[in-house]
C-alpha cells in the first residue's frame, strides 16, 4: 500500500429522509447514498471537497477496501500530500442516483411492489444526480463546499452544481467534459443501448429473478465505449499491429491482434461489476445534459459564483478540447473568475485517470489560495481616528496584533497605528493617534494575487496591508505571517 | 437522371476459368466476379482504369440499374465531361471476393457441398481481393490500366496493386486510406464482428437455410461503423440536438434525438442490402491488411512504378491524414513519383463519396497528361547530320511532319531541321543540311511540366521541341498542337 494512500475506507449509506423530486417530475421515495468520506470536517465546516464520478464509477475514490488488490478509482489525486490532501481537506465521493454500487438505482428493489425496479426506475438526468448529492452535502451540515470536482461524466454533475446551487461552492473543476451532450456523443451511447436491447437475456430489463444476465450485449456496449476512451496513438504504443499468443495471422475469425483481446477482456470484467439497466439509464442522462438556455450557453451560466478552471486533454477525441473551451467561453462572457488548463497526454480521454503529475500541478496550484481573499484575516480590529494612544495599546494588547487600521465614523480606511507607531509616541510625548499614526498607508484589494501582494509587500517593507473595498472601507488586514504559512 | 451520367448500365459477371491461390495458401474455384464498365476500350488498350470500392460497395459505381432512384455509388466522378470522363477513359469496377454483390464470397454456393459455403468460405485479404480483379483486367487483354483508384478500402486495393503487380498501372489514387489497419481501426470492426457474433440468429454462420438472418448484430455493426465515418461537426450540423417527432424530452427509452433515429434507419436498410457473413470476411481483411515489410513502409514500397496521387479528408478522423501522409513520407523516401492532396471538408470519412467539386478537380488535373513524357510523341524520324536535303525533304514527306531532330550516330541531339530550313537551301541553293539545320536547337526533358514548355515554346516562338535525356538522346517530340489539343 502507498504511503501517501488514505489506507483502509469503508463504503457508507445515508437514506435520505424526504423523497426527491425528479427533473421528470416523477417523485422517487426511499433514496439511498452510497458514499465514502477521506480526511476530517474541520469545525467551520468549510474544508469540504465533493468528487463526482464518471459514467460507470462508484464512491470509492480513494484508499483500499478491505482484501482489495487495487486502490480507488482517483488514488493519484486524493490523500496525504496530494492535490487533495486528506490532511486539509474533507473529501466525500458518493455513487449517482441510477447506479448499481450502493445508490439507489434500477436494480434496487421498489418500495412499492417488493421486486427490483428494471424498466419501473424512472429515467433520471445529471441534474437529478446532483440534487441527491446535494442532500448529502446537506447531512453533514456543510453550507459551502471548498470545491466540487470531477471528470467526464463528473465533469457534467460539477457544471450541473455550479448552476444550480451557485453559493454553495467556492471552487469548481469540470475536467474533460462538455456542457452538452453532442450528436457524436449520444451516438456512441445510443449503439451501446441498442446492444444491450438486442440481447435476448436483457428480457425488458427484467433479467434479475431469470438469472441470465444480458452479458453480451452489455459487454458490446463496453467495448464500443472503451474505444472512446482511448486515443488512436495510445493504441498504436499499447498495441500497434501485434499479435495476441500466435507468431502468424491463422486466417480463421480467432483473436489475431492484442487489441482484441483487450477489449474482449474489457467487456467481460465490465460485465461481472455493472447491471445493464444501470448502463442504460446513465447514459441517458448523459444524452439528456445540455445546460444551454435558448440555444445559448452563456444564458445557461448566469447566476454562477465559484471560481472555475476548466480542464481539458489534447488527446482525447470524445469531449475533446473545443468543447471545454465552449465552456470557458460562455463562462468569460458571464464575466466569471475562469482558468483553463490543458493536460498533454496521449491516453486520450481516460488521462484524467491517469496523469497523475499534471493533475496532481493542477489541482492543486487551483485549490490552494491564491488570491487575497481567500486568506485574508476577516476579524480584525480598528479604531477611531479620535481614539487616543492608551485605547490603541489596549486594543493591541486585547487582540494580540500589531497593527490596527484607523478609519473614519463609516469604516474607510485614513490611517494604520501600529506598536512601533506607540513606541514612538513614547519618544514623542504625545498622546493622540493622529500624531503618531501613519497616514501615507499602503493597501490592497481583495481580488489581488498573492503573489503580488507579497512582492508589494517585501518592495515598501511592510509586514501588514489593509484590504480594502472600491470605497476604501476595510475588508480585512493580510500579514507576512499569513503568506508565509501558506508556502509551508 | 443527369445528363452527365453514363445511362442505364447492367452488371456483367465473368467466371474466372482457373483457381486462385489465396494468401493463406487455400485455393478457391469457380470464381466468379460481377463488374461494371462504362465507356470504350481503346484500340490500344491503353485507357483502362479500374475502380476499387470501400467496405459495403458494390460493381454499381455509376450509371442507373433500370428502375433505380438512385445512380452508382461514385456518380460524382464518372460520366461524359466528369473527371474519370468515359469517352476518354474505360472504366471499370467489380465487386471484391467475398463480397455479396454478385462476386463469389461466403453467401455463394460452394460448388463441393452444393450449400452456401458459411464459415467455409476462406479467410482472405486485399491482395485475394488484387489477384482476382487482375483476372478480370486480364481478361480484357488490358496489359497496362491508365490508373487504379479507389476511397477508403478501395484505396487499400489501390495500394496492394502498386506493390502487386508494379507494372500493371500508369497511376494510381489511394483516397483515405492507410497502409496498414490501425488498432483503433481493428477495434471498431472487431466489436462490429462480435456484434454479429452474438446474435442468436448468426447460428454461426449458418442463417442461409434458417430464414433467421441475424439483423440485429448486422445492424449494430453497421451503426457503429457508420459513427466513424461521419465527422462531429457533420453530425453537429446535420442534427445538433434535435429532437426526433417530439417537442419535449420523453423521460423513457424511446428515440428523443434525430441522430439516434438516423443511426438506427441507417442499421436497418443496411440489413436489407447486406449479408452478415461477407462483414466478417471483408472487415477481417482490413484488419489483416499491413504492407509494411520488417514494419518498414519503406521496404513495402520498393518496386513500385507507378505515378501516385495521395488523397485524404482533414475532418477525417478514421482514416486521418496522418496516415495518408505516413504513405507519400514511404513512397518518397523510394524516389517515387508522388504527390498528395487534403480535401478540405467537413464530412468526415464520407468526403470521398460526397465532395464532388475537389474530388473532380483533383483526379482530372493528376489523370490528364501534365508532363512531357505523358504526351510527347514516342515516333519520330531522326536524321544524321550527313544527310543531305534531299533526304530530309523526302521523310518530311513520308513521315508527315515539319521537323526533324539531326543527330550524330549514337542519336545524340546536335541540331533541328525544318520545312522551312529546306525552304532556306533552296534559296541559298546548298544541298548540306549542316548548312541549313538549326544548331543553336532548343529541347526539353520529359519531367518537365506541359505548363513550362508551353512557356518555353511560346517565349521563344517554336512549334516543336525535341525531348532528351541526360547524354542528350532524343527521346521524343513535342508540339503545340500536341499541347493545344490537351486544352480541347
Amino acid at each position: 500500500m502507498n504511503k501517501e494512500s488514505v489506507g483502509i475506507v469503508e463504503t457508507k449509506y445515508y437514506d435520505i429522509p424526504e423523497p426527491i423530486t425528479l427533473d421528470s417530475r416523477e417523485v422517487l421515495e426511499d433514496v439511498t447514498v452510497a458514499y465514502e468520506t477521506y480526511g476530517e470536517l474541520n469545525k467551520e465546516k468549510t474544508n469540504a471537497i465533493l468528487i463526482c464520478h464518471a459514467l460507470t464509477g462508484d464512491a470509492h475514490a480513494a484508499g483500499w477496501h478491505e482484501g482489495d488488490k487495487k486502490p480507488g478509482w482517483w488514488e493519484i489525486v486524493i490523500g496525504p500530500g496530494k492535490a487533495l490532501d486528506t490532511e486539509k481537506y474533507f473529501i466525500i465521493c458518493s455513487n449517482v442516483l441510477g447506479g448499481c454500487k450502493g445508490t439507489t438505482g434500477p436494480s434496487s428493489i421498489n418500495p412499492k411492489t417488493g421486486k427490483e425496479y428494471g424498466l419501473d426506475f424512472p429515467v433520471i438526468t445529471i441534474g437529478d444526480m446532483v440534487k441527491v448529492q446535494k442532500k448529502l452535502i446537506d447531512s453533514f451540515g456543510v453550507n459551502q463546499l471548498a470545491a466540487v470536482i470531477g471528470g467526464s461524466m463528473g465533469g457534467m454533475q460539477v457544471l450541473d452544481w455550479i448552476v444550480r446551487y451557485p453559493k454553495m461552492m467556492k471552487k469548481a473543476v469540470p475536467i474533460a467534459t462538455t456542457a452538452m451532450s453532442s450528436p457524436q456523443q449520444i451516438a456512441f451511447n445510443e449503439v451501446g443501448r441498442q446492444a444491450i436491447f438486442s440481447d435476448p437475456n436483457w428480457n425488458n430489463g427484467n433479467y434479475y429473478e431469470t438469472g441470465k444476465v444480458p452479458e453480451n450485449g452489455l459487454s458490446l456496449a463496453r467495448m464500443i465505449a472503451h474505444i472512446t476512451y482511448l486515443s488512436d496513438e495510445s493504441m498504436d504504443i499499447k498495441f500497434g499491429r501485434d499479435l495476441q499468443d500466435k507468431d502468424e495471422i491463422s486466417y480463421d475469425f480467432s483473436i489475431d491482434f492484442q487489441v482484441e483481446s483487450y477489449l474482449k477482456h474489457q467487456g467481460e470484467t465490465f460485465v461481472k461489476r455493472f447491471d445493464a439497466n444501470s448502463y442504460l439509464f446513465i447514459t441517458k442522462a448523459v444524452d439528456l445534459f445540455d445546460l444551454s438556455i435558448n440555444d445559448s450557453l452563456i444564458n445557461g451560466f448566469k447566476n454562477i459564483e465559484a471560481k472555475i478552471e476548466v480542464i481539458s486533454v489534447d488527446s482525447d477525441w470524445l469531449y475533446p478540447t473545443e468543447q471545454s473551451t465552449e465552456i470557458v467561453t460562455a463562462l468569460n462572457a458571464n464575466d466569471l473568475e475562469v482558468s483553463f488548463s490543458e493536460i498533454k497526454s496521449n491516453y486520450g480521454h481516460d488521462a484524467f485517470l491517469l496523469e497523475k503529475g499534471q493533475l496532481n500541478h493542477i489541482l492543486s496550484k487551483f485549490l490552494s489560495n491564491n488570491i487575497v481573499e481567500d486568506i485574508m484575516m476577516e476579524n480584525f480590529a480598528t479604531i477611531k481616528e479620535a481614539a487616543d494612544v492608551q485605547d490603541a495599546a489596549k486594543l493591541m494588547l486585547d487582540k494580540h496584533v500589531t497593527h490596527i487600521p484607523v478609519v473614519t465614523d463609516d469604516y474607510k480606511l485614513i490611517g494604520i497605528v501600529t506598536s512601533w507607531d506607540l513606541s514612538k509616541s513614547i519618544a514623542m510625548n504625545s498622546n493622540h493617534l493622529k500624531d503618531i499614526m501613519t497616514t501615507t498607508v499602503k493597501y490592497c484589494h481583495s481580488y489581488e494575487t498573492i503573489e503580488d501582494i507579497a512582492r508589494k509587500m517585501r518592495k515598501f517593507d511592510i509586514s501588514c496591508l489593509p484590504v480594502v473595498d472600491e470605497d476604501m472601507k476595510v475588508l480585512g488586514l493580510i500579514t507576512t505571517d499569513q503568506i508565509s504559512n501558506l508556502l509551508s
